[in-house]
């Protein structure tokens, strides 16, 4: 029995298809007026999160909130750790409050799993640092298994590209060692300047994908397209001459996605910026973009995840 | 039916009396050990608050969670905003998480309007720049209806004066908007330097309202007088020479209501500014000041138009 | 019957076994999957906190939750006192809108116990100023209960030392009103530099507490040593040279403990500062340290003392 989400290496393929096939159910019942179970009635998830994030923390919140748990928000900017306390320490202060699931953000590599032996809840990463996002995964893959089995099959059977800074994505790591799994083909499309030879070697030696600089090449009959945010705040200047510049070469348009298949599906994990790493009308066309997709698998996939961990 | 409450324009009479008349009855049922029901049981209500508010964020939660429905607390200054996300994109994100209910507060007028097209759940104006507040007009309105009647009829049968900053006031803005529905005569009392030719020219060619210099002359046989706050931040040395000229020209004083019915009443969406707007001695008049049971129908009339809303 | 909890004086020793004794079962209940009752289903909790604080926050917000209560936070850094509002004026808002517990931490001594009377919710003192902490010393007595019982009693037969800060300590200050109603003897360990003439005066007139500047000596036969908590953003430089001096002097460690009982116990209201107050192997060392079961119990006495004043 898996106890806790830190890394996609801990669950199975049966352990992956289980939480889809739960989030199946929480999907569609999300579409009715009946949303809301008492599965996890009593049951309390701490959201522990040392990074902003509207889109991942509200959809842990309403995932608990729709199986009858309740939820505490800890906000970390008002902690005590800006009264020095270390980070174990509070870990160990609200695991002795005795909740059932924590949820922890944070912008160290490792760190939710340097905590878990402090927490006996369910731990979940909800993102650290450069490492894992494995709830964003499982979603990503959801939504890919929901929308390519009308095309072809299974998560096996797919050419996945991923387009962006792929050396700083948690997101891209994570759904790496997921789809790959399943034997999918992924490719990574990233500028020369983000990326490490070090990276580059992991990626050919440990997972056999190969590196595209150019787009196009690397979307070559691709059936999806995960475009990664780019961090302005962080990247430009430094590693990225210009928006525009990137745009013109990293930009996913309604012409360069010709290059992949022509059902091709486009995702991003949100949030967006419109016209560096896709263009506006990509973004909003509803037969190609999955984002808003992904948003609300976000929320059943979520519910399985709580309900798969508490067993 | 209704489904959004964005202004007041939306409302008919009817719309409105049934909101009052519901509200009686969370009213009356907050006095007693019985507040709760289930009746929104398993709804989720989105508080969306782009501007601070404890009064108003707080009176939305409580009435949310009176009626049984969970509420999701979403604080702007530590979103995804911040990342460079569009508001639309935002929207459509929380929109996708398929909450009942999205409370929306913003220091932009339009806006709410604007994002209507994107969330599919009631949506809640509660409070958009200096356009409306019409969560806040229902509850003054309410207040007004339960003690005027003991005077002397319903609500189209009084004059009520309108104190203050009106051209910026989004209270003040609703409240003439739903106050006219019912044929009550409005006067706006207001320094000269605090209101255009335009909108002098609104007020009398849509609403038939005069403007008054003189408080005293204003509130001349009022049965109600509504204050409104001075945004002393963006007001002073600007629009108004000091506090204490303000105060001595417009802030209401038991002397001053002489000029009023002498069952006047005095209402303030708050919070106040006393010896601003008002003289402490009048605010904490209970025979006077309406101004604590304003909060209190607050919850009320809230809970009254999220279950209008359901239907 | 009792209302509210501004301070210890408050309650009588029959009170405060009452509570003990019912947090008792929530201690037991909270180790088990059945930790949630419904027994203050349908009230709200409104934690109205004026200082930071992760753990007595989450602490109420937790016990709130396992009693089937809803929770409201109130964040003050983003409320209406930014916009001027008298904190009275807050407190008589939050009123208005009838919730059945309002917990308020606030970093003025007497803020609680003044804004008493424009509250007719249970109040409960979560910590003013340097005034009272009464949960703190409720759940730090019980935890001195729960484990002294094995050793040789009851709270009234015991040699306690505090040590540290004990002017400037609400958790100091609540712990020797409510131990001392007990008869347990009480020692203050102190550097000269923190303590004034009067304090010391009313140690000893009103306490008939001896204050010791050796730590060695003043936890001689100690049966409980409770350290509290340094403010170094405060102390540093102004009266402490340095931390490594304090904690050469007034730091605990297993060495140093051999002058008290062999039993002894060591508590910290937390977040600890380690190697300043305490030493990280005797923080860490659950033989003697009762850091975490006093964050445990907290949850459980908050439980009890909810539903004490509840009636």
């Amino acid at each position: 029995m898996v106890k806790d989400l830190i890394t996609i290496d801990q669950l199975s393929i049966e352990d992956i298809k289980e939480i889809h096939s739960q989030a199946e159910g929480y999907f569609s019942a999300n579409q009715t007026h009946e949303k809301r179970t008492s599965e996890l009635s009593g049951k309390i998830l701490v959201n522990f999160f040392f990074e902003n994030s509207t889109r991942t923390r509200t959809s842990f919140e309403i995932a608990a909130k729709r199986l009858g748990a309740d939820v505490v928000n800890i906000d970390i900017s008002l902690s005590s750790l800006k009264k020095g306390e270390s980070i174990i320490d509070t870990a160990k202060t609200i695991n002795s409050m005795r909740p059932d699931f924590v949820a922890i953000r944070h912008n160290s590599s490792g760190v939710v799993a340097m905590l878990k032996q402090y927490i006996e809840a369910s731990l979940i990463n909800a993102g650290d640092g450069t490492n894992e996002h494995p709830t964003q995964a499982l979603l990503d893959s959801f939504v890919i298994k929901k929308h390519v089995k009308n095309l072809k099959g299974d998560l096996g059977n797919l050419k996945i590209a991923i387009c962006g800074d792929v050396l700083h994505s948690r997101v891209a790591r994570s759904n790496i060692k997921l789809l790959k799994k399943f034997g999918s083909e992924i490719r990574v499309i990233t500028p020369p300047t983000l990326i490490t030879k070090g990276y580059r070697k992991w990626l050919k030696e440990t997972w056999d994908i190969e590196v595209f600089e150019s787009l196009e090449e690397g979307i070559r009959d691709a059936d999806v397209i995960m475009m990664l945010r780019i961090q302005q705040e962080r990247m430009l200047g430094c590693y990225i001459p210009s928006l525009g510049e990137y745009f013109k070469l990293y930009g996913l348009t309604h012409e360069k996605i010709k290059a992949a298949k022509p059902q091709v599906l486009v995702m991003h994990p949100g949030p967006i910026n419109r016209e560096v790493e896709i263009s506006s009308a990509l973004a909003d066309d509803v037969n190609v973009s999955l984002i808003l997709e992904q948003v609300e698998a976000g929320v059943a996939v979520r519910q399985a995840i709580l309900k798969f961990l508490f067993g």
